[in-house]
């Protein structure tokens, strides 16, 4: 626990998993492009930064976690980027939700200045993440990994090193492709039951015990039952992570139609101003109460 | 246990169902086109009938489990049909997978003769038949569920009154989507994976923990990875169930598009031969192993 931490992106999830990191008794150095971003954790005893390239100066192991595949690039290959600063002997690990392919290149790219990299995405919300329970999926080598697990425990509960560099992102996007093609299975079947006049929560009851039971028929089935789409995970932040499983595709020279499917109700979602809502939501395009008229 | 039970349709599921309400002490009267058919029955102690009417004559419950739409109408309202014999206090039980329309069109038709119907469908295959762990979706008068229940009970563990006549069917309609839209989201995130050289195996353990974790990709993941398409639920059934949810939304007229889909899924693989194997092959559709080349 001597080495320095890192951590770079403050937001909804960044800001509890670095106080988790302050809480288990690291000692971090956190830098935010909002400087009332750092307040918090300035507050639980952090130091504050000026550049994510003055945070990598600083510490052994660099988190990032921000928005998006840009972000990310600009946080760790910009001219105040993480890259500027960041020590041989470093590990960076970004959490963010990105492209595996750009993130294959920023890992070789830090590889030549000396460092390694992690890709280190994760599932299980806000609440996850403030209740150091999110599932994190990491690609790199094992070495790096085993050297950045115990603070990856300080954060989620679990941890799975599933491959080489930008496996964890791959994984990641097969999590938002089965989330999203239960979703849709399960407002068919919300649909279904409630046009043939049958009460869709004794349905979810009866469909619960059996093959059809999952996470998403629990939680996100109350939800369109209920019409109660608190997030939850925003249908604007699960249609980015469906942009960049059909961009992989794309590179890949796969079809996946499902989850184009999925990405393309995600859009109507958020053309119709319901991005802010939990993308259980997508029942509202399949019952026909979103989208074109 | 005074009361004579009668059962029509001795097949893979019928027959262990059967072997069941005999062994939990019932006076079973039993009924199936192959002679053959019912010698497991009459050795363990069963009666057999030369028709379904003759069947009814005798049976205060009336259970009938056949394959399809078609065969239960013949069974039910046919010339040496069920209605042709039935008491005028008796409930007839079909546990067959049909369409909900013709359910309620032969509730109304034995409700004129003065007997009552239950739709109870099953899902948990042979292996729940056998093990008597079936999930039972009954729809129907709860007069008459509650005077079948201890039968339900004899042959099922998770047995859930869903509402009206008809309601049965469409809970199990509703199980069909949801398992196929979850086969058809983990397939393609087996897809990607494979695709992206990520070991899916992984994956399915990074994913298990998760919002994305279901019996389906407990089951049907390993099923893809493994290559191995033992049934479990042959696809021609899963097709045939599909078309039955696909008619109920014709009839309904809302729009199932993932149920589409994988109806769409099914026909192929049974098309190219794979009608027996487990419908988790709709895996090879997806990765383009089966279909248009």
């Amino acid at each position: 626990m001597t080495e320095t931490v890192g951590f770079i992106g403050l937001g909804i999830m960044g800001r509890p998993m670095a106080l988790n990191l302050v809480k288990a008794g690291y000692d971090l150095v956190v830098h935010a492009r909002r400087p009332e971003s750092m307040a918090p954790l300035a507050e639980a005893g952090a130091r504050t930064a000026a550049s994510p390239a003055a945070v990598a100066r600083d510490a052994a192991i660099v988190f990032t976690m921000v928005s998006d595949t840009s972000d990310v690039e600009e946080v760790i290959l910009g001219p105040e980027g993480v890259i500027q600063g960041v020590r041989p002997d470093a590990v960076v690990v970004d959490m963010s939700t990105i492209s595996p392919s750009s993130t294959r290149m920023m890992a070789e790219r830090l590889r030549a200045a000396g460092a390694a990299m992690l890709d280190a995405p994760v599932s299980g919300g806000e609440a996850g993440a403030k209740a150091g329970t999110l599932s994190i999926m990491v690609g790199g080598e094992p070495a790096d990994f085993a050297r950045v697990r115990p603070l990856f425990e300080a954060m989620g509960g679990n941890v799975v090193h599933v491959g080489p560099s930008g496996a964890g992102q791959v994984c990641k996007s097969c999590n938002q492709i089965v989330v999203g093609a239960t979703i849709a299975g399960v407002s068919e079947a919300v649909l279904l039951a409630q046009a043939s006049g049958v009460d869709p929560r004794k349905v979810r009851e009866a469909l619960l015990g059996g093959f059809a039971g999952s996470r998403i028929l629990e939680v996100h089935g109350l939800r369109m039952i209920e019409g109660d789409y608190t997030p939850g995970f925003k249908s604007r932040l699960h249609r980015k992570d469906m942009r960049i499983v059909l961009e992989s595709a794309q590179e890949l020279g796969i079809s996946l139609t499902a989850a184009a499917m999925v990405s393309e109700w995600l859009d109507l979602l958020v053309e119709h101003g319901l991005g802010e809502e939990d993308s259980a939501a997508i029942f509202e395009v399949i019952r026909g109460a979103v989208g074109e008229t």
